[in-house]
């Protein structure tokens, strides 16, 4: 709590402190909370409780850990600052404090939980997912009390961090719903995102949800024999074959009956900020390896494709004999996962229901299907118009001094319950990069870009305070 | 060589010998000649010294043992009986003395090598396939000579009974081959399949042959997240369904090109005389468990389909993520074990090669494609209206006292070998019934059909020896 009396200008404060928020950050980091092994979840406990310590220092009058329901899981973080104004609205910043594994060990050109620098970065496992980008947040907060003379925010911050994301955040949606009062919030912050480039600062504005799917058709009771039955009785596989190959058109798009019918249109706005993004796009397909050739749904372009249009994919295939050699059967069954990327407003439940509609409709006679429909996760998007998301972009313009784009992600995690449990708008201000090898060896962050961030909590506070009226 | 001057009719010497050929054939078949079971190859070996001194005993001058190509193999039985006239035709019997593993040994209600009777049927591994098969002929030769009063039969019997059939028949291409001068034949009789029924007796006339492939489409230089890469890149697996969903058109057809060029059509006397065999279809789909709806090429039956035209089948399919749960990947590869079933004049190596052009015309950019054939086995024919069938047919129907039908059979072993390297035309003489549970526990033979099968033996040697001008 010293020097918040002190004047000066955000990006002041921020570079002064610079030296001080980077070793708290080593500190943090220096704790091993992986969530996928039980043997660190006492380490994802330490975690959380340094977590709390630092947001009682940094001038939080509540900072405390959370248990999951149940006492299931491992701890969230949950902290809470109130605005000297009780008008002021209400910010909830999401965030994570446990860290993926660390194997390949040998791959690291340091410990992985022993932070060093190295040529502007700072390289240990949780540099850039999430704890830098958490922290971020923690010096703009004194960075913008120290430069405005405050002693409390201009709108009331809360923090939630989570314990388990990096195990598939399976007992967030109760947490959510268990404190959705303490909870309450005008916006969401999620710092858990990357940019397009270190020179072209760019905000995540929607992410595709998931609708997971298993099918299975069966045929004859047992595995026939070719010679005796091939040409008089339905072949699973072929019927399987049929009914994915039905899948898309022509053109690419998805053949279910409904599948668009909840898909919100690219707005031209939309399409012209995506088409402004230095995307190599031959560059990309060599990295995939899918031999230079684009490929999709006719009338995208590849950015449009694989962020803002949903897709169906097969992710696995199998029956009959598969291992060496030949056996000439018929086989008794075939079977398919198949699972479709959705788009806002599409919900999973729909599409996966709309998609067990069809396979039946596409079951030819003397075969058997089942379809099985998992929970699947929601889409979510911001409005790129909405009084939030301009707050966002104003208060990132301002910390990189250029234009912010805007760009969207293909998968995603919790985001969606955060907005449709809490009822409020997501906004992304994130300085991650996708060069940071998040979930592989040598994870880093650009400690430039980590200041940056900084810089852009500070004036976040103030742009959505000064359109309080309605944030959203 | 006792009794053989004593004048009596055919039926009156098989009949009266019944007991001595049973005694005889269960002393084969209690010898254990699996075949595929290296610890019983010393059976196998066995079996054909065993053989060899009962050809000897019902006096072929010429019984031997012949050792595979380079000994790789387990030993066939060669045996020749030249007819008094030298100028009469010369016919090969075809048979095998190995048998079929016995496993699950606990379903056979006796052991399978200690063969018992049994309501008429004599029970034991091989009582069918083939060892009862095999030695009818020896009895039928011996009533031949009886009934006529001779000491050398009317035709040239030569006798080649492999080792190797139940394992694949591996060296028999390559025997054949090498010893194509002491095998030279003008027909090959046949003992090694079934009859309709055993109140409808029949003959077989054609087996398909069968094309195996292998197709691997590759995608990726890895597994992709679809997340990440869902849209914008070619999936195998989507790229396999469309190619092989594909294989089919809208009436069964096959539709890779120049597919049917060779295939011999039915003849509308080949149509009515399947029509005419008493085919419940209901209950043979009911057994094959495809739910009652019969399947198959437009304007076919279903016999005419399983039997008479080519098809193409799905054996396996496989890539991606096949374990429990979901990997939402785009995999790096898919796969598929595709094999057909030809009819005459169909060549495995030209369908190979045919799909191997389908699979590269029908792959997207994106996907490479590897395409591998194997040996196959050529499909098998012999012509309804040549002499040498409806001789055999005629000594069928003396033996039967009935009209005698034609089948097919849907898959088949050697025999387009034999037809092949020794340029004569097959004649099937066989009265092995489907419900035999050949290659299953409790294999059994109907006693009394052997006999008829001795029977229409004996006949047959008198009637292709009276089509000796041209019995192709």
């Amino acid at each position: 709590m010293t020097g918040y009396g002190l004047a000066m200008d955000v990006r002041g404060y921020v570079e002064s402190n610079a030296s001080w928020f980077f070793d708290a950050l080593k500190q943090w980091l220096a704790i091993p909370s992986i969530s996928a092994d039980p043997a660190h979840h006492p380490d994802v406990r330490r975690s959380a409780e340094w977590l709390v310590a630092h947001l009682q220092d940094t001038g939080f009058p509540v900072a405390e850990i959370w248990e999951t329901p149940a006492d299931q899981g491992l701890p969230a973080v949950f902290a809470e600052w109130p605005a000297a104004d009780p008008g002021a609205p209400t910010v909830l910043v999401y965030g994570h404090h446990d860290v993926q594994p660390v194997e390949p060990l040998e791959e690291w050109i340091s410990p992985p939980f022993e932070p060093i620098e190295s040529e502007g970065r700072l390289l240990a496992r949780g540099a850039s997912d999430d704890k830098g980008q958490v922290l971020f947040h923690t010096l703009g907060i004194r960075a913008g009390l120290a430069a405005r003379g405050q002693s409390a925010p201009p709108v009331t911050i809360k923090f939630l961090i989570e314990g388990e994301e990096e195990s598939g955040s399976p007992h967030f949606a109760s947490l959510l719903r268990r404190e959705r009062d303490r909870l309450a919030c005008d916006v969401i912050v999620i710092s858990d995102t990357t940019m397009w480039a270190a020179d072209v600062p760019s905000m995540c504005t929607s992410m595709r949800g998931l609708a997971e799917t298993e099918v299975t058709l069966t045929g004859p009771v047992r595995d026939l024999h070719s010679g005796s039955f091939g040409g008089g009785v339905p072949n699973p596989l072929h019927a399987m074959t049929s009914l994915l190959a039905g899948l898309h058109d022509a053109d690419g798009r998805i053949n279910v009956p409904g599948f668009y019918d909840r898909v919100l249109p690219l707005s031209d706005e939309e399409r012209d900020l995506l088409a402004r993004l230095p995307f190599d796009e031959k560059q990309w397909l060599e990295e995939a390896g899918a031999s230079g050739a684009a490929y999709g749904e006719e009338g995208y372009s590849t950015l449009e494709r694989i962020w803002a249009r949903p897709t169906a994919e097969i992710n696995g295939m199998w029956g009959g004999h598969t291992g060496p050699g030949q056996k000439t059967i018929i086989p008794r069954s075939a079977h398919a996962k198949v699972t479709f990327r959705l788009v806002a407003d599409q919900d999973p439940a729909e599409v996966g229901a709309a998609f067990e509609r069809y396979v039946r409709a596409h079951t030819p006679p003397g075969i058997q299907a089942t379809v099985t429909v998992g929970a699947g996760v929601r889409p979510c998007r911001s409005a790129i118009d909405s009084p939030a998301v301009l707050a966002g972009r104003r208060a990132m313009e301002r910390a990189f001094g250029q234009q912010v784009l805007f760009t969207k992600e293909g998968g995603s995690g919790p985001e969606a319950d955060l907005a449709d449990i809490l009822g409020a708008p997501l906004v992304f201000v994130a300085v991650g990069l996708d060069s940071d090898q998040i979930h592989a060896p040598n994870e880093k962050v650009d400690m430039t870009l980590l200041l940056r961030g900084a810089e852009a909590a500070a004036y976040l506070w103030e742009e959505l305070a000064a359109v309080r009226s309605d944030p959203k």
